[in-house]
C-alpha cells in the first residue's frame, strides 16, 4: 500500500467520506486512490475557492470535516479566502496540500513555492508536513484531531508526492474522542447572580449556542430573566423560523451595535467574543462593548456551550419555564416592482421547509432574514470572515452535506464574480441549490463604505470603481453556459414565478433579480 | 494631503500610471485620490487574481510596474496565483495592499488575518507595512526601487487604513536608477574560450536575453561558434518571427529535456537557470544537466544580460555576423477536422502583425508556435510559474500596456476557469483581445500526469476529477454574459471564419475552438 491510500483509507476510518478538490500533478496518486477506496467521495471543483468554501459548508452542516485537496502554494493560495471564512467560522475541516517530492524541493521548480507561510496564515494551529509514507496515515488522524478538537479549525496536512507514491503506508485511527470542557459552576452562578440582579442583560450567542435545542435553553434563560437573546453578526450557522426560539442579531455597523447595546448593564458572552466594529472609521469607536456594562463569560467558544446553557437554565430554577418561540407566518409576496424588500417578500412566501440558507446577499439580503422569521424551521449560513464569494460554494457544500434538504443560496453579483465557477459543480451533481442572485451592478456595500470612512474627493474615477454595469452582467447567460436552468426577473411577479419554477426543478437553478 | 495621496501622486511621479485593483473598505481613501490624481488610471477587476495577472503582463510589455490594489489577507490571497506566475517571471510590479486601521487590529476583526505571512510568500525579497502618512510615499518609492531592482520582483506595500486617511502625507520621488551590474570580462572570455573548442554548445536564455535586439546579438554568437540558442521553457517575453533570431525552446517533459541537451558540452547560461524537471517523477531525473556537460554562467538574471551577450560578440569578434533569422511564411489554413494542430495553421495564417500573445493553453497551444514562427514580428508570453489561470488576466495587462497592438489570448478550457472574470474588464475597457479558448473538456495534461506518475488503479473515478464535461461548458455564453461576441467553431472552417470575424471586431471577443 502506498503513502497516498494509506492517507485515504485512514480518512475513511476517521469518518470523512468527502473530498472537494482540485489536483495537479502531484496530488495524480490521491486521485487514483478513489477508485481503491470508493467510501470516499471526490467532489471536483473547477476553482480552489470552490472546493475550500464547499468544505467549510460541509463541515458546518455536518459537524465533521470533509477534506480538501489542492494543489501546491497556487491551489492553497486560490483556496485562501474561504479558509479565512471557514477558521472564522471555526469549521473543522481538513486542507490537504499536495507538495513536490521530497527531493525535487531545493531545485526550486517553477511551481516550488513557501506553501508553510500560506498555510500558517489560515491553519495557525495545525501545520504538518507528512514525512513518509509509514506515519502519512498517523499525520491525518493529528490533523483531524486537531480540526475537530474545540473550538474546531482547519488543520493543513501537506503531503509530498513521493510520500504518496512510495510504498509503506500504514492505515491509522480511528479518531480518538475530541471532547469540550464542561463550563465550571462558578462561572454559571456568576452569570446567574448577574441575570437575578434584575438589571438590563444580554445573552451573546456564539454559533454553538444557536442549534435549536441550544436555543431552547436560552429561551428558558430568558423567560425567567427578561435577559435579550442576540447572535454575532456573522455567525456560521443559526436555526430559525417557526416554533424556535429567535434572537436578535447584532447590527453590522459599529453606531448601531453601540445603540442596540445601549442600556445593557450585563452582556453575557455564550461561545461569543466581545462586540468590535469590523472595519475601523475615522472617530468612531472599535470596541463596542457600552462603559459601565459588565462583561460575563458563561463559556469559550472552546467549551461545551450548549452544557453552558444547559447549566444555567438549572441554576436559575428555569427548567419548565417556557421560552418564547417564533409564530408561523409567511409574509405576502409583494407584486410590482422589484426591490430588495419585495424580492424578500417573496423568498418569505417560498422558503421551503428544512431549508439551508447561504446568505452571501450583502446589502441585498438584509431584508430576507425578516421576511422568513416565522417560515418552517430552516438554518442561516452566515459569511463569518468577510471574505464575499462564500455563497455559491458554502451551498454546493451543505448540498453535499444534506441532499435531503433544499438550499437556497442567496447572493450578491459582486460577490457571485469570485466564486460563479461553483455552479458547474452544483450541476455536475445535480445538488438542490436555488440561487438568488441579486444584481444590483454595484459593489453597492462599498459605496455607502466611501461615505463612511470619509473619502474626500471622490468623484466619477472613484465610483468606476464600485460599480458593476458597463458591461451589465447577464448572470442567466453565466448559469446556462455553467449547465443551470435560470430566470430573469424584472418585477416581483415575475420573481414569484421564476422562483417557483426554479424550487420545483430538480437539481441546480438560478434567478436573477434585477434589482 | 492625506497618506492616500501622498502614496498615488508618487507612484505618479516614479511612472506608475496604471492600478489594477479589487478594492474594499480599507481601501477606499485610495479609491477616493483617482479623482484629484487623474494620472494614475484604475482598473477595476472582479477577481484579485485578475488584477495581480493583468499587472504581470503590464510589467512584462511594459517594462515598468504596474500597481495593484488589493483588500486585506484574503484579496491577498485571490491574487496568489498570479503574483506567483509573476514572481517566477521576475516581473517588476507594486502590490498595494489594504489592511485595518493599525489601532484596530488588537480586536480581531473578522477581515483580520496574516498577511505578512501570505504577501512573504510571493514577495520575500520585499513587505513593507506602511507606518504613517509621513513616510508611505518614501515606502512606495523603496517598494518601486526594489520592484524594478535587478532581477525585477514583486514588491509588496501594506497600507493600514489610518496612514491613508489621516494627514501628513509626503510626496516623494522620483525613482532613484535601478542599474543592472556589468558582466566582468574574465566570464565573457571564459565562455568565448568555451565556444571556440568547436564542442558542442547551447546558449540558455533566459527571458532578458529574448527581446529583439538581445536575440541579434546571441544569433551572430551562434552565427560564429555554430553554438545552439535555446529558451527556457516557460520565459517571461519572448520576440519572434519573421526577420528575429529563432531559437528553441526546452521542452516540457524532463526526458525529453534530457534527449533535447544529450550532445551538448558546453551550456552556458545567458541570465537562465539550469534545467531541472517541472515535477518529479518515481524513477526520471529531476537535475537535466547532462553529466559531463559543463555549465558556464554567461551572466546571472540579475545582470545586464544584453550588455552580456554584446561583450560576448566583441570578445568573438561576430560582430559583422550575418545571423540566421526566421524566414517569413505562414501555414496555408486547414480545412476540416478541428484539432489542435489545424487551429494552429488557422491561427498561423491570420496572427496580426505586431501582435502579442498570451499562452494559457496548456496542451492545446503547443502546435501554435510552430505554425506561428514565420509570421511578422510578435511577442509571446508564457504561463511561468506553471500556475493556470494565468492567460486572461496578463492579455489585460498587456493589451492596456499596448493598447495599439492586438493581443491574442491562447486559452485552455480548464486553466480559463480560474480567472473567466478577466473578460469582463475586457468589454469594460474595450480592449483588443482575441480569446482563442480550446475546449476539449478535460484537464488533458493531467490525463497524461496520471500515466506518468505511475500512478495504481485509475479508473472511472479518478477519471471523473480530470474531466470537464457532464455538463459541458458554454464558453460563447459565458462569454455574451460577460459582454463580449463570441463564436463557436466545431470545424476548421468556421474556426478561420471566427477568428477572422473576431480580429476584425473591434473590442474583446472569444472564438471557442470545439476539440
Amino acid at each position: 500500500m502506498n503513502g497516498a491510500q494509506s492517507l485515504v483509507r485512514t480518512l475513511v476510518r476517521c469518518g470523512v467520506d468527502t473530498c472537494f478538490m482540485n489536483p495537479g500533478t502531484s496530488e495524480m496518486h490521491l486521485v487514483a486512490t478513489l477508485d481503491a477506496v470508493p467510501e470516499l467521495r471526490g467532489v471536483l471543483t473547477l476553482f480552489e475557492g470552490v472546493a475550500t468554501g464547499a468544505a467549510d459548508g460541509y463541515g458546518r452542516m455536518a459537524g465533521r470535516p470533509a477534506a480538501t485537496l489542492l494543489h501546491l502554494g497556487p491551489g492553497l493560495g486560490n483556496g485562501l479566502a474561504n479558509l479565512h471564512n471557514a477558521r472564522r467560522a471555526r469549521t473543522p475541516m481538513l486542507n490537504i496540500v499536495g507538495d513536490h517530492a521530497t527531493y525535487h524541493k531545493k531545485f526550486d521548480a517553477p511551481l516550488e513555492s513557501d506553501i508553510e507561510s500560506i498555510a500558517r496564515s489560515v491553519s495557525p494551529g495545525f501545520v504538518r508536513w507528512a514525512s513518509a509514507p509509514e506515519t502519512v496515515g498517523a499525520d491525518a488522524v493529528e490533523a483531524l484531531r486537531a480540526a475537530l478538537g474545540p473550538p474546531g479549525q482547519v488543520a493543513t496536512l501537506v503531503v509530498p508526492a513521493d510520500v504518496a507514491w512510495e510504498p509503506g503506508g500504514v492505515v491509522a485511527g480511528p479518531l480518538p474522542p475530541t471532547p469540550r470542557p464542561t463550563v465550571d459552576d462558578e462561572r454559571v452562578a456568576e452569570v446567574a447572580a448577574a441575570l437575578r440582579t434584575g438589571e438590563p442583560a444580554l445573552l451573546l450567542l456564539g454559533t454553538a449556542a444557536l442549534s435549536a435545542a441550544a436555543l431552547r435553553s436560552a429561551g428558558r434563560v430568558a423567560a425567567v430573566s427578561g435577559a435579550r437573546l442576540a447572535t454575532e453578526t456573522f455567525p456560521a450557522r443559526l436555526s430559525r423560523g417557526a416554533g424556535l426560539v429567535p434572537v436578535e442579531r447584532l447590527p453590522y455597523l459599529g453606531e448601531m451595535v453601540v445603540d442596540f447595546l445601549r442600556d445593557v448593564r450585563h452582556l453575557v458572552l455564550v461561545g461569543a467574543e466581545p462586540p468590535v466594529s469590523f472595519f475601523a472609521y475615522p472617530g468612531k469607536p472599535s470596541w463596542l462593548v457600552p462603559e459601565g456594562c459588565h462583561l460575563h463569560r458563561l463559556a469559550t467558544v472552546a467549551d461545551d456551550v450548549p452544557g453552558s446553557l444547559e447549566a444555567l437554565v438549572d441554576q436559575l430554577g428555569a427548567g419548565r419555564a417556557a421560552p418564547v418561540v417564533a409564530e408561523a407566518w409567511r409574509p405576502q409576496a409583494a407584486s410590482g416592482e422589484l426591490t430588495a424588500r419585495s424580492a424578500a417578500s417573496v423568498l418569505g412566501a417560498a422558503l421551503p421547509e428544512g431549508a439551508i440558507v447561504s446568505d452571501d446577499g450583502v446589502t441585498s439580503s438584509l431584508a430576507c432574514a425578516l421576511a422568513t422569521a416565522g417560515c418552517p424551521p430552516h438554518d442561516w449560513l452566515y459569511l463569518t470572515g468577510g471574505a464575499i464569494g462564500q455563497g455559491l460554494p458554502v451551498a454546493v457544500g451543505a448540498a453535499v452535506a444534506c441532499p435531503e434538504r433544499p438550499v437556497i443560496s442567496l447572493q450578491a453579483d459582486g460577490a457571485a464574480m469570485y466564486t460563479f465557477q461553483a455552479l458547474w459543480t452544483m450541476a455536475r451533481l445535480g445538488l438542490q441549490v436555488t440561487t438568488v442572485l441579486f444584481n444590483n451592478r454595484s459593489y453597492a456595500i462599498l459605496n455607502m463604505e466611501l461615505q463612511r470612512v470619509g473619502a474626500e474627493g471622490n468623484g466619477q474615477r472613484a465610483a468606476e470603481m464600485l460599480e458593476l454595469g458597463r458591461p451589465d452582467i447577464d448572470f442567466c447567460q453565466l448559469a446556462r453556459g455553467l449547465g443551470l436552468e435560470a430566470w430573469r426577473a424584472t418585477s416581483a411577479d415575475e420573481l414569484a414565478a421564476g422562483l417557483g419554477a426554479a424550487l420545483a426543478t430538480p437539481g441546480p437553478t438560478l434567478v436573477e433579480v434585477v434589482l
